[in-house]
C-alpha cells in the first residue's frame, strides 16, 4: 500500500516519524509494508528535515489525490478548505482517507462518509477524537453488544491544564490562560478550546457513533470555561466536587442530548482526577456498565498513534467487501436513526448557583420560594462567609436534577431581586454514574 | 452466521441475555443478524429459562463443534478440559470460535492459534481479559503504531475488592476475605483469585499480544495477597501509597518481565485510585505514552459484552482473506519473537521493606550497611512508634529501584539479626510514569 501524506506540521511530522521508528514492529503486526511515498507541504524548504531516497516531497496536494499509484491518502492540514476539497477528490479517486480533521468531519462527516460509501472505500478518522486514546475504536468495536446509554469526556487538553491549574492555584481563568498560552498549552487565539468548540467537534463524532445518527455539529451546546472564577472552584471543592469541561452526549426518551459546558463532577470519581493536559473519556453501555479511556489527547506522536493505528486498519480491510467493514458511524448506512438532538432547554441535570447577595432579611426566602415556584428542588444551600471588608454574601446552592429551562427562568427571577448584586453563577452538575 | 453455544452458565446466559435484549442494535451495527441457533448445557432443566422456539437446547457439546451449520462456537464452559478438546475440534471443522477462557488460552493458547492458522479460522478472546474492558482490542488494534513498553494492570476484581476493603476499614487480609465471600466477591475457594493465578493468566495473554512472544504461563512470577497486614497498608498510605495486586509485563533489554504480585503505587496516580471489583490497564506505547482503560473485569453482562464484540468481529472478518485479518497474537505468526521471560530474580524494580525489630541500638546501622552492601540504595527510611504496650518497633524502608536477587540476599541476612523478630515484609513498588 503506498500512502501520500498531505501536511508535515505537528501531527503530520509525527506520523512519519513514528512510521519510520517503528517500521519493524507495524510490519510484523500488519503483514505488510506501509510505504509513505509521497508527502504534500506547504513550504518545501522546512520540510527537509524529512527528505528520504524513497519519499518523494512536493508543494501540490493535488498530485498526491489524483495520483494513480497512491492508495490511502491521509489528511493533516486541519481546517475545512482546502481539506474537504481534497478528501472528496481523493475518494472520487477511489483512494482511502485518513484523516485527524474533526472540525472537518463534525460538520461534513455525512457528506464524506455518504461518498466513500458510494465508492467502497473507507474514511477513518481515530486522530480526530482524543489524540491517541482508541475511543472511536472502542465504541464502534469494542462495545457493539451495548446499547450506549451516554458519554461523557475531558476531550479538550488545553481547558483541562487550565481547570487544573486555577484549582491548584486558587487563580482566575484570566491569569492562568495567560501561563498556558506561556508554557505552549493553549493558543495565541484560544476561542475554539476555552469556548467549547473543539470538544464539541470530537463530541458531536461521539455522539454519531454511539447512536447511530448523522453528525450534527450546529445542534450542538457549547458554553465555555471563560466566566469561572476561582470562588467556584474553591466552593466546588469545598462541596467535594472538581470542576471539568465536559462533552456530554446523552440518550433520552425524547431525543439526544449533545453538550459542552463546565461541570461539578462528584472529587471521587476517577474522572474527576483526571489533571493537566489529559483527556478521558467514559462510555456508558447497558451490558458493560461504565468504562473509562483515559491518555493523552493531542501532541505529535499521540495523534500519530491513532493515524497509524488507522492506515493498518485500512491496509488489512482493503481487501474485504464494503459491507462486511466497520461501518464508518458504527451502524449501516441505512439503518441511521432520525433521533433528534433535544434544544439545551429540554435538557434535564443538577446544578450549582452562586448568587452574590447583600446579606439583607429575606434573601433566602425569596430565593427558595422562586426555585420552588419552578419545581426546582433544592439539595443544598450554603451562605458563604463575606469576603473580608465587604458587605457582598455568597448563597451557594445545589439542585436536584431538574428542567434547564425552569432553571433559566429562576436565574432571571433571582437576579431581578434588589438584594442580588449580579448575575447568578450557573454551573451545571454531573453525577457520572448509573 | 449461526452460533452455538457451549455453557448457559454466568457468561453464556448474559451472552444470550445480551444478543436477545439489544439485538436490533447489533443487527444496525453488524449488517446482519447473528442467530444463537443451539446452547449445550449441563442440565437441561436449569436452562429451561433460556428456552425459545429457534434455539435448541442439548446436552451434548459434541453435537454442536460436530454440526455443520454452526459457523460460531463460543466456548464458555471454563476450564482445561474438556474446553480445550471441544475448541480444537471445533476449528477442525472448520469453525470460529469466541471463548473466555483464560486459563485455557494463557496455557494452550499457542497451540490453539496454531490450528486455527492452519484451517484459516479464527479465536476471539476478549472476554478473557478483564471481562468488558475492550483491552485486548486496544492493544491488538488500537495501538499497533506503538512499540509497547509496558503494561501494568489491576485485573482481578476480587483482590482489589479486598484490597479497597482492608484500606477502607483497616482489618487484615483474613477478615476482609470472609466478608467478601460472604458478599459473593470472592468465591469458596479463593486460591486462584487471591494467590494471583487469575491476574496471570490475563497477564500472559496481555504479554504475548503486546510483545509478539508465545504464552509463556508457566514462565510468570506469582505472588498473591495473603501474607499483606493492616500495618503495611497503612504504613504505604502514610508514605503517600496505596497497595494494589498489580499484573505487570515490561520490555528490558535482557528480556520480558511477567510477574503479578502486591505493589505499593504512588496514590495520585490514577490507577491507585481504582477501588472495590474494578479492572484498570495502563498500556505504555512509545508514541502514545501512558493510556488507561477501566471498567467492569468480571460479572455476567460485562464478560458477555466482549462476547458479543468477538461475534460481530468474526462475523465481519468472515469473508476476508486470513492474512488480511488481525492476527491472533497482534503478530503475523511468523514473526513471533523468541525474547526470553525474565527470571524474578533478575527484575529490577523498587521495594518497600517493613522491619520488625527489637527497640536495641545498633539495629539500623546493621541494616543500612546490609543494603548498602548489596548496592541497594535506600529512598526513605521510616522508625514507627511501637505498638502499645510492645517492644516491638516497626522499621519502615524505601528502596531505589535495584535487583530482586539482592533484595532476596538482604532479607536473609538481615532476618538473621538477633534484634530481628520475624520474616522481613517486602512488598514491591511501582511508579507506573515515565
Amino acid at each position: 500500500m503506498n500512502v501520500g501524506l498531505l501536511g508535515l506540521g505537528t501531527v503530520g511530522g509525527g506520523t512519519l516519524t513514528v512510521l519510520r521508528r517503528n517500521a519493524a514492529e507495524i510490519t510484523r503486526r500488519a503483514g505488510r509494508e506501509i510505504r509513505v511515498t509521497m508527502a504534500a507541504v506547504r513550504d518545501l524548504d522546512k520540510a527537509k528535515m524529512y527528505a528520504a531516497p524513497d519519499l518523494k516531497l512536493i508543494d501540490d496536494a493535488y498530485a498526491i489525490v489524483d495520483n494513480p499509484e497512491i492508495d490511502i491518502v491521509v489528511e493533516m492540514i486541519g481546517g475545512e478548505s482546502p481539506a474537504k476539497e481534497l478528501i472528496l477528490r481523493a475518494i472520487e479517486n477511489g483512494k482511502h482517507v485518513v484523516t485527524a480533521n474533526k472540525a472537518l468531519i463534525a460538520n461534513h462527516g455525512t457528506e464524506i462518509f455518504a461518498a466513500a460509501q458510494r465508492k467502497g472505500v473507507m474514511v477513518a478518522f481515530e486522530a480526530a477524537v482524543a489524540g491517541g486514546i482508541p475511543i472511536i475504536k472502542a465504541i464502534r468495536e469494542g462495545l457493539t453488544a451495548n446499547r450506549i446509554e451516554w458519554i461523557a469526556g475531558i476531550i479538550n487538553g488545553t481547558t483541562n491544564f487550565i481547570l487544573t491549574e486555577m484549582r491548584d492555584k486558587g487563580a482566575d481563568f484570566a491569569d492562568v490562560l495567560k501561563e498556558a498560552q506561556r508554557l505552549g498549552y493553549a493558543e495565541a487565539d484560544p476561542t475554539f478550546d476555552v469556548e467549547g468548540v473543539d470538544a464539541a467537534h470530537k463530541l458531536t463524532i461521539m455522539s454519531a457513533i454511539a447512536f447511530g445518527i448523522p453528525m450534527q455539529f450546529d445542534k450542538a451546546y457549547m458554553e465555555g470555561i471563560t466566566k469561572l472564577t476561582g470562588d467556584d472552584v474553591r466552593y466546588a471543592e469545598q462541596l467535594g466536587y472538581r470542576i471539568k469541561l465536559l462533552g456530554i452526549t446523552k440518550r433520552t426518551k425524547n431525543g439526544i442530548e449533545l453538550r459542552v459546558h463546565p461541570a461539578l463532577i462528584p472529587a471521587r470519581r476517577l474522572i474527576a482526577n483526571v489533571d493537566g493536559a489529559m483527556n478521558a473519556i467514559l462510555v456508558k453501555g447497558d451490558a458493560v456498565g461504565v468504562t473509562m479511556y483515559y491518555g493523552a489527547g493531542a501532541g505529535a506522536e499521540p495523534t500519530a498513534s491513532s493515524v497509524v493505528a488507522d492506515l493498518v486498519d485500512v491496509t488489512r480491510m482493503h481487501t474485504a467487501d464494503p459491507h462486511s467493514r466497520v461501518p464508518h458511524l458504527a451502524f449501516q448506512p441505512d439503518t441511521l436513526s432520525d433521533e433528534p438532538i433535544l434544544a439545551m432547554d429540554d435538557v434535564r441535570t443538577a446544578y450549582y448557583l452562586r448568587l452574590r447577595a447583600f446579606d439583607k432579611p429575606g434573601v433566602l426566602a425569596d430565593v427558595t420560594r422562586i426555585l420552588a415556584d419552578l419545581d426546582i428542588s433544592i439539595d443544598a444551600m450554603v451562605q458563604k462567609e463575606p469576603h473580608e471588608g465587604q458587605e457582598l454574601v455568597d448563597i451557594v446552592i445545589l439542585t436536584h436534577t431538574c428542567l434547564e429551562k425552569n432553571v433559566n427562568a429562576a436565574m432571571v427571577k433571582i437576579e431581578a431581586l434588589s438584594a442580588i448584586s449580579e448575575p447568578v453563577a450557573r454551573i451545571r452538575l454531573e453525577e457520572l454514574a448509573k
